[in-house]
């Protein structure tokens, strides 16, 4: 299977290319190195990903650019963080690259706990997630030729400690389940489905 | 209670109004008409907006423009209204009028079943509503003074009938039900609930 990873060199994206290349031609997408670069807040770039590709099989995105921060400095400037990164970013991901993948293909994108379990500081963050998770189950209803698309929403995952103090109460989801996740939305059946690693 | 109603003479907002109006203060919020205007999409007009009316005690925000069309007629474009309106006007209103607002006061914004329930053409309103649920849930634990925030989610309304060919299968909500998800919001004591009347 031919797999585009997007946000290749995040701590995900880097676990998951390890996990899935043995088996998997991963071509890997980080925002200034990897096989391709791309900026997903311009759909020119996502754009030119996609030419360079060419056809594939899945696309697997980590990629979640939001603002984290105090309430009071959330703004409509600030909030358009997480408005062009993480929700339109990865949505135009898949409304670009269903021109480019193969039939039965899939998408995965990556939204978080946060939609439905707010933290301090990260309202914008919990935005984004919920609008990726609403995309995600009218999206699926809607691609053609048995294209798939979900969502994986872990919370605070066990390769970021950085974040534990963010989320008090909030178990880490463990790398083998954060892959077990992907792994279900790729090599599965499902689509529409919010997977909860 | 003084509350304002963005989307007065909408049809949800009409039925509100005269719901409301013989016990409470209604200030009636169109975008070319009532006792103040606002467009949603500029923050300029929303302070503008706040500033003329001055302190209240509830907002109730029935205002969702979001794009409903063919899902190949989806573009980052396209999106963007459902972006620009149901989400972020409706999030710009919290953000901007948290500033104005009475201490023990409520915001209620307007979502939609569609976030986890889609039906065909009406994905961006799934993503938007999905966002403003997210972002309703993060506010509730950032907003002081007592301000409560919670989101009403109906599925297709009694009132308008037009739409009932793009919601095969679902109940419509009627308006006594969808008035008193209102009411449970803005008289009630909760706070980060997304209500389905």
């Amino acid at each position: 299977m031919k797999i585009i990873m997007v946000g290749a060199f995040g701590t995900m994206g880097e676990y998951l290319s390890k996990a899935f290349e043995n088996e998997h031609e991963i071509i890997k997408v980080g925002t200034k190195s990897g096989d391709v670069q791309v900026d997903i807040t311009s759909t020119e770039s996502i754009e030119n990903m996609f030419r360079q590709v060419g056809e594939f099989d899945a696309l697997i995105s980590t990629a979640g650019p939001s603002y984290v921060g105090p309430w009071e400095t959330l703004t409509n400037e600030t909030f358009r963080k997480g408005v062009d990164g993480k929700m339109m970013g990865q949505i135009n991901l898949v409304l670009i690259g269903q021109r480019y993948i193969n039939p039965k293909g899939s998408f995965t994108l990556i939204t978080g706990a946060l939609s439905h379990d707010p933290q301090l500081n990260f309202a914008n963050a919990s935005a984004a997630n919920g609008a990726v998770d609403g995309f995600v189950r009218a999206a699926a209803i809607e691609l053609k030729n048995g294209i798939r698309i979900n969502a994986v929403s872990p919370t605070v995952i066990e390769n970021s400690p950085q974040y534990f103090p963010y989320f008090p109460g909030d178990v880490p989801v463990t790398m083998r389940e954060l892959e077990f996740a992907f792994r279900k939305s790729v090599f599965g059946a499902n689509t529409g489905q919010v997977i909860k690693p």
